[in-house]
């Protein structure tokens, strides 16, 4: 088995609510080194060994699944293989 | 500025809903390679260079504030300063 990890952010051009949400909520915790805070998802995917092409799969899955193009850009790690 | 890039994941023993959902989703795709999925939340924040102890500061926001203590687990990176 590999295993995927893939990141989803918004595009820098984006406003991100929750971002600001919570840095507003760190710096009422006192944590005012926190200057700014970014939310994406996070996925793990386990890919199984006979997969032809792992880089193809995967960036189809983004593009049509976990990713929204619009507004969120992705970029992923193929780990090594864990047996 | 110093990038920190934290990592929230369902415990293992957690039941992940949105992961299976995903994963019925990329089998219908044809993506019968994904064996699982596993959805979580990531973040990315910007510490400024004051910090006098980054590590305390980013586990108390993690416990107090980014993971749920009873159902996640969190990591984070320290990534190099990006001046």
């Amino acid at each position: 088995m590999t295993l995927v990890k893939v990141y989803v952010t918004y595009k820098k051009s984006i406003l991100d609510p929750q971002g600001e949400a919570i840095k507003k909520a760190v710096h009422g915790m006192g944590h005012t080194i926190i200057q700014n805070v970014r939310m994406g998802k996070y996925f793990e995917l386990t890919v199984s060994d006979n997969a032809q092409n792992i880089d193809a799969e995967i960036n189809e899955v983004c593009d049509q699944l976990l990713a929204n193009p619009n507004m969120e850009s992705y970029r992923y790690e193929v780990m090594e293989e864990n047996k």
